[in-house]
């Protein structure tokens, strides 16, 4: 039942690189690892051939259920459109609400099942999935079932977050519309892991967000919070006041934002892809990092800000546009990933016992020409609960 | 013999999109295309189910044969150093060279050949490959047999650039040098296309590259230029002055560059990854493009400062970065990247008589999904006149 990876050439522990090493798989857990010379004998091996094995990565942040397509505001944006106009122009988010409402629940869950598929073969083993394009009961509602659909169907781990308060929903005020969301929470929280809400210049406001999350704690369910990509927005501030898991985005932050986040308990991501995307500025991940804040790195999946879930990718913006190291940036993707969706004693990185969730790469590479070879493919196998699934 | 393609989603000929299309291949020329309803009947067939066709990317400009892998001084760059102090330190340019020199020219040909059949995979079908990490007699022409045994091994398209005025070889005055690089002409002319010189601050000057460039002209070598990555170096003026066929670079150029290239018959070529993983501004396509110039981009591939040979990726940063239109970005990576290499005539766009140069999609793709969709994988097969390649 349990397989050995033989002859890894870089072998990634927390922040320490082993080299010439192994490690063995048993009952969908890592359960030992260490030099080559230490092997244990018989059972079934493979050879990396020196290749390398990282975690998988543990993308915290997408937003990969949606319907149709979203490549006409791509050409509008080419045409010199900002995000807030699209948006004021019932484009944006509304528009993929529009397009899920008219979409069946087996059709959004088919074509979402295309990316899901995509990233598990890109190496994500730990994916947090979002809802808020439904933006009205029913298909807010739609969205969890089809993310709760995706977890039972791959063998890879899936969180469920609701975003009701993703942006006002058609026909309502936003009060009243907030008040909505607090009255989906109940059935959403049978269906999902966590609550989100954009607090946002032009989105929610931080009292908003905090009716909402501190309803959502009375049901059990975590916060999460869209802060500070438009604005200065307090969402940070409100995050670490509710105990919020996370707060995410954060490209309007410095020394403030993280003197709040010091010592909190609450994780910030930042999401590369849509600053490369948009065109905005990156988020400070230096400075978090140098701060000594466990910062974690997500792919924003999304049709309209960050349409790529590729987390090798993220990795490698965080060092190239970001100018993380190798190391903190793969820190970001798996270890800090989990621990921004309460898994970091499941998942995250090798450790005994933990989840095998892992990436062997094909031979020749190691951890610093992961981003710097940054479009050159490199995946052998990726395990998930020592299931091979690409 | 010959292969019709049909059920083609997109075709892209020239300015204009196809819609349900055929395209007859034989003898590795284009024979004929249309709408599917005039498609001939009989002989092989490949089924497109809807799939885009687009002509072969042509990278003009690239430094794909090195030896080793310049991964530390990405660490380097990472905790800091810019371009120019990397190279004073000894790195860059001068520290591939050193590579070369140690590395013997049957393994200096294995190492290019992974990456070649890299980009072939990616759908690069025209593919030009400088020399300049020699710079002394011995190993330039080192280079320069290793990318003529690339040229004859291979399906695509392959031009040799003779680039010994990349930087000052080690043990030169710059003076000497420059004499050197033009005593080495001679040989250099029986193995390569054209002649490069890297003229900008810090490098070669406007005087010394005319020098070069009216000397290679006697031996029948056309012009390229690098120009104005670093400073307003003079290069765009030197290269239109001796007829180069292109003027590479251009991070730094704008209205005055315009009007110097105006009607000039020398080809703007952009590089938008090196801007992006330098982290330096990206060059001015849009306003080349909006004054009806034919710019072309490439991908620079080197091991210093555009470790990537992936065009659609280039295509991409051309949308998403330089605000070009997808189809102003796909005729920047084809024909105008045929032009940059004289090789208009043969290929670059979908046309009768052209090389059967050809990328089939997945089912699903449209021209504007392939910079919106940047990493998610696309290509179904590359044809190579007419030779299936990937």
């Amino acid at each position: 039942m349990s397989l050995t990876i033989t002859h890894i050439g870089q072998l990634a522990e927390g922040s320490t690189l082993l080299e010439d090493a192994f490690l063995t798989i048993d009952k969908g857990r890592i359960a030992d690892y260490g030099p080559m010379n230490a092997a244990p004998r018989g059972g079934e091996t493979l050879d990396a051939e020196g290749g390398m094995v990282i975690p998988g990565f543990c993308d915290s942040h997408t937003h990969i259920v949606w319907a149709g397509s979203r490549d006409g505001e791509f050409l509008d944006k080419l045409s010199g459109l900002s995000y807030e106009e699209i948006a004021r122009r019932g484009g944006g988010i509304l528009n993929s609400a529009d397009l899920l409402h008219r979409t069946s629940e087996d059709e959004l869950y088919a074509q979402s099942m295309v990316r899901v598929r995509e990233v598990m073969a890109m190496g994500t083993t730990t994916l947090e999935i979002k809802s808020g394009y439904g933006l009205n009961p029913e298909d807010e509602l739609k969205m969890l079932r089809v993310i709760d659909r995706i977890r039972r169907s791959v063998p890879i781990t899936v969180k469920s977050t609701f975003l009701g308060a993703h942006a006002v929903g058609r026909g309502y005020t936003r009060e009243a519309y907030v008040n909505e969301v607090i009255r989906m929470l109940p059935q959403a929280a049978e269906l999902s892991d966590f609550v989100d809400v954009f607090c946002d210049e032009g989105f929610f406001t931080p009292d908003e967000t905090e009716r909402i999350l501190s309803s959502a704690a009375r049901l059990g369910l975590k916060g999460k919070i869209h802060a500070n990509e438009l604005a200065e927005s307090g969402g940070v501030e409100v995050g670490v006041r509710c105990g919020a898991l996370s707060v995410d985005h954060l490209e309007r932050s410095g020394e403030a934002q993280i003197a709040v986040l010091k010592d909190s308990g609450t994780i910030p991501v930042m999401l590369p892809g849509s600053s490369f995307f948009l065109g905005i500025p990156f988020a400070p991940a230096k400075a978090f990092v140098r701060a000594g804040l466990p910062l974690a790195l997500a792919s924003d999946y999304n049709p309209g800000s960050s349409p790529s879930g590729d987390m090798r990718f993220v990795m490698a913006l965080g060092c190239i546009r970001m100018r993380l190291t190798p190391l903190e940036a793969l820190q970001a993707v798996t270890v800090h990933g989990a621990r921004a969706l309460g898994l970091e004693h499941e998942t995250g990185s090798i450790a005994r016992g933990k989840r095998a969730d892992l990436i062997l790469s094909q031979p020749g590479w190691t951890l610093t020409r992961l981003p710097y070879l940054y479009r050159t493919p490199w995946i052998r196998t990726v395990f998930a609960g020592g299931e091979s699934v690409a």
